[in-house]
């Protein structure tokens, strides 16, 4: 089989935002699902992993864009294994325009953890290191765009506590990943959008769920670029400071 | 051309509520979609009419669920024209189950309008009446639930009051006829759900735009059905009742 899938988009309408172009959590939600389509055909995707009590976890996704692509354009999102090490893998995607050219590309780190202890497992055993033979050559894997970058909040400030609902949560019962992008960019106001997002990054830290409160605290990096920094249950007896659900950096145009 | 098209739909893992079945909401985007892509086939879809300076507007959304659709299932929406009057159109669907066999339906109502005037224009006349050769005749107008209804509020009491953001609104900077769905059944508690939701019923009935505060008002019909109010800028000083967006109906197995 072959090391790299290619996955037909098209952008629809109620996907887009008030520019014509496609939401950021929309795009991301297509990647996982590419990632997620990548693994079923080559047997290690959630339904056989689950058998095993195993399942992925999605650590990091970084997304970089020349631009987003526009309402009713037929895009692909390419995605390939760049490397695997024992407790984490990297994949890359390529977000592709009609005629071929990227848009832009991302990179993720995926985790593999047991469904019972919640504690990481070793890639390099799972199916006798099956994945280890889709790992791309140095040639194939075109992914120019900067590694996960390291967050550093010393004076990042509250912006917004929010309730988590109903729609907020995916099958598992936790806040979806995509949820977060969405809450995230809805901190920024709307001038900023007219731009356009270049960057997007996300580390995933902690599972929330269904009622928890999610605070926003924000730090300015410069006028175009704002790292954020999300907990759960700030102000409660116990944990007074809250847990750290994830972590993000929006860098607009 | 056919009268009525079909759809294929794949129900994707972050479009699943908790329960594993497809969010009502994603469900509707799904319906939207199937109308947009039947009209645009037969030459009335919003990018012709655009050029005409005119648009459809959803005025009536109700769908009525056997059961809902799972994740990773490949289901089926069907669509077609029930009948067209001067001012507005009935549009039907059926979706279908992986055997062909039907989850539910759905009922919808249309305006076409005009973007100057923002008044709603002579459908008998579009195109010369072109619409009128899709009405499918009584025996293919297969739709075996009830129509909407009306909305009688009396004694509806404040839910809650959200703001809107970035991600509410659409490409016409409105907020989007999906986000109202998702913030409408972001009123019920978890347990509700676990039931399943037979019936929801929708009348879109003004325009709100990013940054307007959106007030649900709840009232309870019996344990399994709540209608719900939901009306933008309450308690301003000109309008201190604000103004109805929309209003809609909840039912649960």
């Amino acid at each position: 089989m072959e090391k790299i899938d290619k996955y037909p988009i098209y952008v629809e309408p109620f996907h887009v935002d008030f520019t014509g172009r496609i939401f950021m959590g929309v795009l991301g939600n297509h990647l996982l699902n590419a990632a997620g389509n990548h693994s079923q055909r080559r047997g290690w995707g959630i339904g056989a992993l689950n058998e095993t009590q195993h399942t992925w976890v999605l650590s990091r996704l970084s997304i970089e864009m020349e631009e987003m692509p526009r309402q009713y354009e037929h895009i692909e999102v390419k995605t390939w294994v760049e490397s695997v090490m024992k407790l984490f893998t990297n994949r890359n995607f390529a977000v592709l325009r009609p005629d071929g050219t990227p848009y832009g590309y991302a990179r993720s780190i995926w985790a593999m953890i047991d469904l019972d202890t919640r504690r990481p497992c070793d890639l390099l055993s799972l199916y006798d290191g099956d994945i280890l033979n889709y790992i791309v050559s140095e040639e194939e894997n075109i992914c120019p765009i900067e590694g996960h970058g390291r967050f550093r909040f010393k004076d990042a400030e509250l912006a917004r506590t929010i309730d988590t609902y109903y729609s907020d949560v995916d099958i598992n019962g936790h806040i979806n990943s995509i949820k977060y992008i969405e809450h995230i960019l809805d901190l920024f106001p709307r001038q900023q959008f007219e731009q356009g997002i270049r960057r997007f990054e996300i580390a995933y830290k902690a599972e929330s769920y269904m009622g928890d409160k999610l605070s926003f605290y924000i730090q300015s990096v410069s006028d175009k670029e704002t790292d954020i920094e999300v907990r759960k249950n700030v102000g409660h007896e116990d944990k007074p400071q809250g847990e750290v659900v994830c972590q993000a950096k929006v860098k607009f145009n």
